[in-house]
């Protein structure tokens, strides 16, 4: 449970609700990008994962990119991305996994240069949102691949009222989420927690 | 002229040469990440672009991103990226471009909400690499369809033996580039500058 509650905040001033299910947060965190916000997230992902030991984190293209570069500053490691569409000057000596995306009703191929990822890593995932948690599921399916240990999962923000966080947790995951949002009713979001 | 080699040293060490034109980085820079280089990095744009009054970063996913967050830090300003493939999650207010990918032999439609640039700012465009400059070209149609000025161009590394950074200069544009690659011959890559 996070005690900084700066993300939260920022969505209940910002966030704008489509329908019952979507809340969009691009005006600080995923098309325009609040530069301090994502050091105080990054510097809140440090604490929660202080003891996991990590060595690498892993995201994907593109809103993962800018948060996990931050992040990876407080946690002194380097951070690798999976590509979207692979056979896009990523090689071919790859491990690759599929993500189905709800939103675009699509499935995309997610690529890691076999180089970039091995068994020696204790791997923190970031990721800007999770929902049916398809990207950190492939993630996750990445790692295995590698032989790499998935030391953690860190999302900022977690649709409580969908069913990825959940599965991640019951599966033995550490997945901390620094905002879960609960429910969404006629612009009004009520946010929630995971423990 | 830069004083730090740093970007230089490392390509020279770790980037792998594909024939004669092309140079990977994705060991440190665009699909493993090394952080510590980044912070150098936007160190080193901070110090080049100081007197451009800069209030935005602008860039383009997917490898961007991270180098415009890290070097955010330093400016203590916002990024925003442009998106690629429009119409995901983006809206439908928005500023449009089209970038030609040699490499891809494909065109690209790029886009920025409407919300997020503005003709009161003063953007610095950064990007990892610059050959024929169609994706900073295609930022700069963008930045001129809301009014705003783009006050610098920093880019990581310079195909120097492609025309996007001259072109760019002779039209007035403060460029600066990291690393300029003048030429790669059998693996052999060098060095050169623009000044």
């Amino acid at each position: 449970m996070i005690e900084v509650k700066l993300l939260e905040d920022r969505i209940r001033e910002e966030g704008e609700t489509v329908g019952n299910d979507i809340v969009k947060v691009d005006m600080f965190l995923n098309h325009r990008i609040d530069i301090e916000l994502l050091c105080e997230i990054g510097k809140e992902f440090r604490k929660l994962f202080v003891k996991d030991n990590i060595n690498k984190i892993l995201t994907i293209e593109a809103s993962g990119i800018g948060i996990a570069c931050v992040a990876a500053q407080y946690f002194n490691v380097p951070v690798v991305f999976a590509k979207k569409g692979v056979n896009r000057n990523v090689g071919t000596d790859l491990y690759t996994g599929e993500v189905f995306s709800f939103t675009k009703n699509q499935k995309t191929q997610i690529g890691i240069s076999k180089k970039y990822l091995t068994a020696d890593d204790r791997v923190l995932i970031i990721d800007d949102f999770i929902a049916n948690g398809e990207a950190v599921k492939g993630l996750i399916g990445i790692c295995k691949q590698a032989g790499a240990e998935v030391s953690g999962i860190g999302i900022c923000v977690e649709k409580g009222f969908q069913p990825g966080g959940k599965e991640l947790r019951s599966m033995g995951y550490h997945v901390e989420s620094l905002a879960v949002i609960e429910s969404i009713n006629d612009g009004v979001i009520k946010f929630g927690s995971y423990t």
